[in-house]
């Protein structure tokens, strides 16, 4: 069973969806519940050790900042501003307590950083060691930016690059610590990502239409758009855009795709009215953000990616599931 | 280290502690945040597969039911109101579709029962079976209660039975089936535990003083009560209501103290001004909900049990921290 297929008969069971109270229901980057008359965005994120992280790869307070950074970035990506969280940490016996508290620096560093204050939580006892984290946040007028928002005609951006996270780990999985020295960006990119915050919330007030965060790999991401919106989205290969670093981690792994497919990036893809394409592009300029047109909406289905070469190939279907040290998939 | 201890290190590691948007931090049954001016309650609690249950006395239907009951009772326990839910649902490879479903169709059922939406979540691989939940509500006037509010000179009071599920746990571990057949509430304490969110609330309404749920053990919450409110507490053994079944299971398993601290029950302690007790009993008479006055709040420090032969013994040391089967310990 795919992990996309459960995720979907779950959410039947649990009866998500829609209504009064819930303008934001499951499929979506975060949820928005309505409580006392406020609405009130919420996102839930796990990992697991040996799965979501490699404790030879990052440190405890690497884990922790990343906890946070992509629950941030999934606020991001609805245009929420996040506020404060929650964390489930699952320990087994005998773990070091230098090793949880160095855990939870992570958190608080991260936490500090984007103005979350975390509020609670719960330590069990357990055989795997996993920590996750529920954020809640505000939703500022504008918000929420959701999949479901695409209209043909928009033009596809990107903030930020992909496939450095995705790079990073293969070279480090692969011992060419050669190439990683000469990128630190790379594994920083794995160990320690990103979320845009602010940049979510420009996409917010200029009017976009749409927006996900690339966490699950940018063909993957457009993918869930494209579905939630009914919509087909074309990518151009020569318009995404090429960290040199990634760039050489496909040279030397002899793979390519590590930008489009490579996941566990916090950079944000939207479609936007060309006509507020300028305006979004300077408040990116602004805010000193990578910011590119990668595409467009078009009626249809799918995400068809324009290689340089004028041939066109499904993108879509190249992206992780949860598999070792990548993200699962949210209700 | 003890989990106590752990989870006092990470707090302090994560800067927690009440501020202007963070009225109730860790350290209570729920936390408060104040989000777009609102107040919202927010608790979590995490269930681990072979700790917080036993697959070969659990149904998965049960797992999930209680997973909500769980963190229905910490809302009920402040005197909030539960709104909507996310879950995390750790899984290993292979884990059965049929088994998973069941678990969402028992969240369901008990959500449902309780006006509580799921409107989100994160489904990850692990290696071992892990669910958690967090669950937001709304803070009516004369919410929150908190463990920090007890006054000398109130009456402490108890609200539905306790040992019940510690004592279900316990036949069913020792093979004593015909006793498990003749109080068959023993084990469905254990299984499908029922908060009381609508005793919670009148609590609330009533003005008690102080309040949390029984879920470590009477004796032991009680001591959290004594620790955050700076008092003594005493218990009068002879007023602890005995289920019947509680009791013949203390006599077939050769032990005492079951009723004091068998754990996971989700019974309401409180504190409340002697003033308004014949209220509160009423108030419960028409809810149908066991009430009994079984101590009292005097200065000093600890819980003190005095029994029924008149000697008195520190009650507040023999709870369960987070072992096999048991729940584990809030921040």
């Amino acid at each position: 069973m795919s992990e996309f297929a459960l995720i979907g008969a779950l959410v039947e069971r649990l009866g998500g969806g829609p209504a009064d109270e819930v303008p934001l229901g499951p499929g979506d980057d975060a949820a928005i519940v309505t409580i006392g008359g406020t609405a009130v965005a919420v996102t839930v994120d796990a990992m697991v050790d040996a799965v979501h992280f490699d404790r030879a790869l990052s440190s405890a307070a690497d884990v922790g900042w990343k906890l946070v950074a992509v629950n941030v970035s999934d606020l991001a990506a609805i245009g929420a501003r996040p506020i404060a969280a929650v964390v489930a940490l699952h320990l087994p016996d005998g773990s070091e307590r230098e090793w949880v508290l160095e855990l939870a620096d992570g958190v608080a560093e991260a936490a500090g950083g984007w103005g979350v204050r975390v509020v609670g939580g719960d330590v069990v006892s357990a055989t795997e060691l996993a920590v996750s984290m529920t954020l809640l946040g505000e939703v500022p007028a504008g918000a929420p930016l959701t999949r479901a928002g695409a209209r043909a005609g928009d033009a596809l951006v990107l903030i930020g690059e992909t496939g450095l996270a995705g790079a990073g780990l293969a070279l480090a999985q692969a011992g060419e610590d050669d190439l990683l020295a000469e990128h630190p960006e790379l594994l920083a990119a794995h160990r320690r990502p990103v979320a845009r915050i602010t940049a979510g919330r420009a996409l917010a007030e200029v009017g976009a239409h749409a927006a996900i965060d690339t966490s699950d790999g940018l063909g993957q991401d457009a993918g869930h758009v494209a579905e939630a919106s009914a919509v087909g989205i074309v990518i151009r290969e020569a318009a995404v855009p090429m960290h040199p670093g990634v760039r050489a981690a496909e040279a030397r792994l002899g793979r390519d795709g590590l930008a489009l497919h490579g996941g566990e990036d916090l950079a944000l893809l939207a479609t936007v009215d060309p006509a507020d394409v300028g305006t979004l592009r300077q408040r990116m300029a602004d805010l000193g953000e990578p910011f590119a047109v990668i595409g467009e909406v078009r009626p249809g289905s799918g995400v068809s990616l324009l290689r340089c070469d004028g041939t066109t190939v499904d993108a879509s279907r190249h992206g992780y599931e949860h598999g070792r040290t990548n993200g699962g998939g949210r209700t």
